[in-house]
């Protein structure tokens, strides 16, 4: 069976209805994004007819004279039904509806909603949406977001899909994910808000088919169909990593959600169980989604538990090794000869079980030792490399250069934490540019293989050898 | 009783033995710094002899002829003892000595520190460290951290005092607060290393009475001498906060932190109860401390747990409701005339509850509206300000004009949240600069206040009025 979303992503026609020539205006950004981006045909529609970005602006759908593969709707939500019905008469199957105004905003919207779903239904149209930001894909050059790329910048193509039912929350981690690293991150984007039709499920679904995604993240408020989820992340989740934010996790948060995408809460430890229970990785604040994106979207997973902390100050070890007990995670036994090597080499002040403390004393050549060390060593799963940078021998370009080097292997997950201020600000930004995982934190960088270590017990639980998943692009 | 710090910080004369004139080394940066900084007299002492800095290098201590009322040792760990020893015969009777490879290193090392102990028992001298970076308040002139300020930075005058037990520790965050906001953070430093004598309740007790300090922030790995700590900590959280990290949370850690300051680890769940039980405010990760000092830093104690929240996106509204329910907070009920205000201004799909939802459609005046009702409601304690920049019609340059109006009022703790790429970045960082609390994420604006709500709950829960406590400067 097809995906139904397949049929919005393989449009060869796409059709913007409420296409403005006022800049900036909704209708204005969508239009000027397929006009520019999308590769197949793209028809404009405005009642007022005349011509946008050099294409005639059609007074009405049914004026056009040509198969359309899917539209996407813009126009006020009063009007939307008729646009609607529209879309149905000229045997338009895929719709996006952007526009609010619908079951979050109530019994108006709620009444418009049931019109529309009566259209739906008479003309067999699938919607994404309404109150949403519709579709994004790089690669596919789709992108129905309707904030200006001055306001809202646009991650370029990469493995991560993310699924949304809020819009806010999308645009704001779309716009995040823009900055991270290179950039480079997004397949597909789907934000299905009031999910009138397509939902979680059904999105789901399709990035778990789609050869481009090798990671899922979504955020819910609730369930539109949580059995039917479920299922689907379970079978999922054996091929690919899934991320979940489910929001509204109390009754506070549930308040506030009702007024929102019209979302009800359920008992939050039951949500809990299900997600562990079908392989989805709970992700509970911000901070961590970048810090996933990070892990997943640029290490291979770790064959083990096992991992190995280098670090100059004895504090930040301590804490990332507290951590690595939190994650339920070990740290790893050096091989005999790893440990004879280190005790060769380093001074005896420098602590060379783990963590390998190489002090305030430590070189960048201290760090090459240390950290290949513990990357060679079979007997280490993931490696975790913590720099203070202020300690007075440390040449950070040499460091910078060594952790390149190693992170460039792939062979186990290397995770950064640079920790202090502007040179460890300074390292930081140039090591992401070349979307090397580094952190802020020592407890953010084991967080990190925390979260990778999980899936690969998830895996192994289920029978599945986690080296036969390539998570990185 | 004066605490026994005071005599450090008071001192008129002070004395650097081990001054190096070769550029960056541990003798040569402390003798700059107070060549440079020190308003009372200094002296500098190099068995060589010749001059540094204008000034003259007595080749021994017992040279010098003049009172002094406090000396730094830098020089390696086995001539230590004798050095101390001339402290001694000199009548210096407090001494910061930071050099390492004491009891943290091994048999040698601890019978080293044995042979210092018997010297300081002896002559009664006043022991700082060893293995640790000594001192440190900008407003003195007092600085024996040995890292030169092109490595370390040095953060500037302010209301928090540090004590740490780990060095490194320290200097990363010394370096980290050095380009927070203003830089204007540090009362007193305090870095006590392995503790031979002075340890972390010698140092709570002298911040506990210094007036310049507003908070206090103390990571330790172990106590020397627990029951003292806790008293002095009950006694001083009355007045002004503390926060505390306590590493060595788990078996894990305790095996990290054996090498480092020879710390031992207590059962965590009691060290966690005893924290309570004495007004500290414990922090287990990295990120949580720059969020206390910003927090307590900056911002008046709230007078309940009633906060509002303010969004532009229902999503982020949600996560921070689930972390108001997290941290023990409760979403406030504004007064009959704000809600009606509310709904005749701003049209009705903006969801005017709390939180208040001005949605994408949320222009500037949109948030003066909604973030003054809020403030100005008695029904609310605090204020989250979140912004998810993105949205078309709102003005950048506005919005952060409006955030630090409000903010200058400091009537009740206000907190923002700006949630994005690089017009995010870019706000966040311009409205730090004015040392406005700005987070990256919804959730740790929230956790922020729920520092602060815990310590007004623990101030009422021992008859104090949160309101005679001035924690920002």
């Amino acid at each position: 069976m097809t995906a139904r979303l397949e049929k919005y992503f393989n449009a060869k026609s796409f059709c913007v209805v409420g296409a403005s020539t006022t800049p900036n205006k909704p209708g204005n950004v969508v239009a000027y994004n397929f006009v520019h981006s999308f590769p197949g045909e793209t028809y404009l529609v405005n009642p007022r007819g005349g011509e946008l970005y050099n294409k005639k602006l059609y007074k009405s759908i049914l004026e056009i004279d040509a198969q359309i593969d899917a539209a996407c709707i813009i126009v006020p939500a009063k009007y939307t039904p008729q646009t609607l019905k529209q879309c149905g008469e000229k045997g338009i199957k895929n719709v996006i509806i952007t526009t609010g105004g619908f079951s979050e905003a109530g019994e108006e919207g709620l009444q418009l909603q049931q019109q529309m779903l009566e259209i739906m239904k008479k003309y067999e149209i699938n919607v994404i949406g309404p109150n949403c930001l519709g579709l994004y894909s790089p690669a596919l050059g789709y992108d129905t977001m309707f904030l200006p790329s001055s306001k809202l910048k646009r991650p370029k193509s990469g493995p991560v899909s993310i699924l949304t039912q809020s819009g806010a929350f999308g645009a704001a981690f779309i716009d995040q994910l823009s900055r991270l690293g290179s950039g480079q991150w997004v397949s597909k984007f789907v934000s299905y808000g009031n999910a009138s039709d397509i939902n979680e499920t059904d999105s789901l679904e399709y990035v778990g088919n789609d050869s481009n995604t090798k990671m899922v993240l979504i955020y819910l408020e609730d369930f539109k169909d949580g059995r039917r989820f479920m299922e689907k992340a379970r079978e999922i989740s054996l091929r690919k990593p899934i991320m979940g934010i489910k929001a509204n996790r109390t009754e506070t948060g549930a308040k506030a959600g009702a007024s929102h995408t019209a979302a009800l809460s359920s008992d939050d430890v039951i949500v809990d169980d299900l997600m562990k229970d079908a392989g989805i990785i709970r992700v509970t604040t911000w901070d961590q989604l970048e810090d996933c994106v990070l892990a997943f979207g640029t290490q291979p997973l770790p064959l083990g538990d096992k991992v190995a902390i280098i670090t100059d100050g004895g504090g930040a070890g301590v804490m990332a090794s507290d951590m690595v007990s939190d994650c339920n995670l070990k740290l790893a036994k050096f091989s005999l000869d790893v440990q004879t090597k280190l005790n060769e080499i380093f001074p005896s002040f420098y602590a060379t079980g783990n963590p390998i403390d190489i002090t305030g004393s430590a070189t960048a050549e201290d760090y090459k030792i240390a950290l290949e060390a513990a990357y060679n060593d079979p007997e280490v799963n993931s490696v975790v490399n913590i720099c203070i940078p202020v300690i007075p021998d440390l040449d950070i370009n040499e460091y910078m250069k060594i952790t390149k080097e190693i992170a460039k292997r792939k062979e186990k997950p290397f995770v950064t934490a640079l920790v202090g201020g502007e040179e460890a600000d300074f390292a930081a930004a140039e090591l992401l540019r070349e979307d090397i995982p580094v952190f802020t934190s020592p407890g953010r960088a084991v967080r990190a293989l925390g979260m990778l270590t999980d899936y690969t017990n998830y895996l192994r639980k289920h029978g599945v050898d986690p080296s036969s998943i390539s998570v990185e692009e």
